[in-house]
């Protein structure tokens, strides 16, 4: 079978291509044969080596992948051969809070899932809503997993509630999915015309051009009568115009990609996270039972995710290179054909 | 100005009409001008003297109204004269949750709202949704406040969730149309083949027939896959067909009227209650918070509540009559003109 | 080594002594030298066949035991060799909220630890608080952790909260430990004189006897200026009498072994479940990380549980006879020597 | 009568005394003859016209204070005349979370209770824990109520918990004093070796010297095995140290003073809110819910607040000059002799 691996700190040049033999499960593991994979901003950080958790030289990489169960070891009970399922980002992460004891992650500590035989636990995958494809089921694992957490952390998420959401990298097209699934009236800022009707279709309430809205907190304000927004799905900053955003009372949940010197990462003066009244979340992706939750949800409303293009499994370097570009609208997915 | 009186365990014969001069405002508190009034089975147990609560004799009945305010009082910064108000069944439960030391309800301990003017504290009044007429709003503040106290209670409604509501009382009509909003899916039970239709109309997922299903809870998990339902809005039992429907980790909210002897509240094993393995909470209305949140609610969504009939003034005891004949669908309000 | 195996249905003739290999941990999995275990009223439901989950022929019985792990198989990273660890009741459910898939259950579905040496999952184990022996640690699996969850299900513990736990069982004797370490003023109920100075010297602020108070709720009420206690224990029964004694917006605990026709768990009146104006949790002992949690609440305040006798291991008859005899005080131990 | 007077923005030179006639209460109010007041920093950041609320010019100063209830107004149920009461800082904020709509505060928007009689409403007083003299409970309503605040805001605090919080000013006293009834391990930091002994007496497990220590987190990381507190309440800084102290799902209370610019509010990188993996909360004082609640605890302790130094009520400039030079253990209280 082929797998990719990967040299973390060369890029894409640290990415190649590998045989290897099909693996075998040992007790409580199951043989997922990958049928889809998505990829993200958080691969190319990995490969850069500018992720914040450690990276075993010849990992296999890739945390997102949906297939076909086609073997499983002694103890299994969860799934059976032939049963479609989603690997898990954090495979021991499987209910409550997140714990340090369970940071173990597919594609940096632990081999991924850009292969074409996947070795897991049989806790760490999840089956899928019936209605979705593999290529529509790989683009769950991460962004939407994460939107949910995203939105299910803090105060409860109520009919009639604002969320605001940042962009339309993936992790803010699924809040802008879910929150409008929970009855939210949901609002996002684009710097693209063409953007702002695709995403005012997915049911944003307000679209706000941040080029042409500079400091469009102040846009925020206005369109919640003065009083802000009760939650905030923050990717990637800048997190001053977030909690200038955030009505008292409100949480604000950092998600993604928060780097020392990002664009967006400016520091915060204490003075305004405590006048903003508001509590500030991290997000970490999820857990098990989060994506168990939204896979019900999914499957409820029949949702569809959004997906940018898709790459051939031989593809996958044109793929990093293509998410690499920016500028996509969904997740970009690899399809095993 | 008229108003009614109570005299307690006459039924309707115990309700009068007299009249009085127009109230003033003290310290805090404001005059509204009622504009419509709504009532119900709660309003029929106070008139039997058959309530959990203490009744005043000669108190104003009814707990349900909307109007415009025409006075205000020393100190008053909440609303202003020409603000359209309902206001809340219990004047001192501001927020958080219920406390006995604010159990003073109006139509019972406290004068209520069949009056023309009515003398209220200015904390004890919440605005009204601008799409909403007085006759809608006037609909709310028993029944959809309950409703959202019972679906906001335990753990968090998501996206997804099922939810079983019981009949079509005024509660279960509310918990309907907010568990929808709230991406849920909501099934709600009935005996009438015609009030299936209209259910369906307001957004359930399944009706089922108790009276074609008396064991109607083998149905409910029928429908969820075996599982059972996450939530359970209660109003009248039988409580033991309710915790044979609620899954694992679920939540029962008893709402309404649970009376020692009532047909629905036979005893129950609790052995029963163990084995559901879900939470079982009581619901008393809600607090202004909850009201003004739902507020919040039913105007990003421009819901209407259900009216069965309207009823002018003079014929409050011809509302209450009709009342008590039940088979309504909705609730009967009262207008003023 | 040896082992006990449990034929259900035969009680205490269904308990017989094996001789069998010493087990090899496969993937995932540890051995873990049992030096003791602790028994209870459980035990003897399952024995009797009267448990509410159905208990394989020829299990091995037991679901509390502590011991040193001798072997790991591969991947383990929990645990290491010689590492002092207790077996959790329900290895399977690790954190957050109970769910059916994780019900499988120590002693009943799948081999339990009342063996020489113990085959567990490494996330069935938990490490020891240093401070106690093997005997010690072998009294906290199921009685501990159930006490631990009662008292961390529903609103918050505070300093200056009032507590109700019946009796002196093991549930009912952790409740008074932790409630009291965690500022609470805890209210026990007895029969026995000479138990009421035990329980004082444990913490107890009150002991009400239920012999001489037969409406002993009412004692609860005037203990607490009328008010009722903010949470309510309950491993047996009446819960009629735990409704009348918990206070508005309080919580009940239903613990233990709650049994159709069992003294103590006479049907309730759904009124008395509506106007206790109380939440009513089932607890299903606890996860890992309630264990896990507890722990570090035993190691800080080098609290003991409350030891009522220790046998040898080729005694287990004999204790679970002793066992049934009842009025004991306090955990009954197996040493394995 | 006499009472204090604010100019906002000269300082100690802005408050000045006066005579006035005694007050009549309203309906809804009371009146309190004040016994006791306390003051502190907030009142000197008032005093210079550097606080994050609009002081009204000539309102009454202080914010903190008990007394006898020597009058009420029509409709008052929540007190009678004679009963101890102390003020609430925030009159309207009864319960539930903060809301803008309920940030009116004593002794900055309207009067406040440096005066010999107060006229307060009755939801804006509760009652005396017994064993309190009026200068004790006179430390109260700021300090006391925020640390309860921090201290049951975000995960419910166990006990074996970690809290850290940072020096002795009163919040920290009150939060250390507070977690040591929860069953928490207390760390505090402070500069005096003479502090360290008092900060132990009060209940510190550890007393970190932050002079000696620079980098104080790496000695919490070290106390506590590596993983960091359970809860950081930080009342002044620096920010950074506080989220490199709490452990991975951990939470951080900003209480108190947060002024940009201030010593130790020096800007945080996002990225270090996002590693931390902890949640920040800000408090804002508390709701009279709270208060009422941690008089409980407090009075089934019989705690006692920490008393700095008690100055006549013709000293109050005197009083705030001890404040101002900083240094002192506890809370200064005026007296009313």
């Amino acid at each position: 079978m082929k797998l990719y691996r990967l040299n973390p700190g060369h890029g894409l040049a640290g990415l190649t291509r590998h045989e290897h033999d099909e693996p075998e499960p040992g007790r409580g593991q199951v043989v997922v044969r990958m049928r889809a994979n998505s990829i993200g901003f958080r691969d190319l950080m990995v490969l850069a080596d500018n992720y914040p958790l450690p990276i075993t030289p010849g990992v296999v990489p890739g945390c997102e992948g949906a297939g076909e169960v086609v073997a499983v070891g002694d103890g299994v009970t969860r799934v059976a051969v032939g049963d479609r399922v989603a690997a898990t980002v954090f495979p021991r992460w499987l209910d409550g809070p997140f714990r340090r004891e369970n940071a173990a992650q597919l594609g940096t500590g632990v081999d991924g899932v850009l292969t074409e035989y996947a070795l897991l636990s049989e806790d760490g995958v999840v089956h899928l809503p019936e209605h979705l494809s593999f290529e529509e089921a790989a683009a769950l694992p991460l962004a939407a997993v994460t939107a949910w957490n995203a939105l299910t952390t803090g105060e409860p998420l109520r009919p009639g509630a604002t969320v605001l959401t940042l962009g339309s990298g993936a992790v803010s097209l699924f809040t802008l999915q879910f929150a409008a699934l929970a009855g939210a009236r949901v609002i996002v800022t684009t710097s693209s015309a063409a953007k702002t009707e695709r995403l005012r279709a997915l049911g944003a309430a307000e679209v706000i051009n941040y080029r042409a809205n500079p400091t469009w907190w102040e846009r925020v304000r206005a369109v919640t009568g003065g009083r802000g927004v009760d939650r905030v799905v923050d990717p990637a900053g800048p997190l001053e115009q977030s909690l200038r955003s955030v009505a008292a009372g409100g949480d604000v949940a950092l998600v993604g990609r928060w780097l020392s010197g990002a664009a967006g990462a400016a520091p915060v003066d204490p003075a305004l996270l405590f006048s903003s009244a508001a509590t500030l979340h991290r997000i970490a992706t999820g857990s098990r039972a989060h994506f168990v939750e939204l896979n019900r949800a999914v499957a409820a409303h029949r949702l569809r995710p959004v997906i940018d293009r898709v790459f051939p499994f031989d593809e996958v370097p044109e793929a990093f290179a293509h998410c690499a570009s920016g500028g996509g609208f969904g997740k970009v997915v690899i399809s095993h054909g």
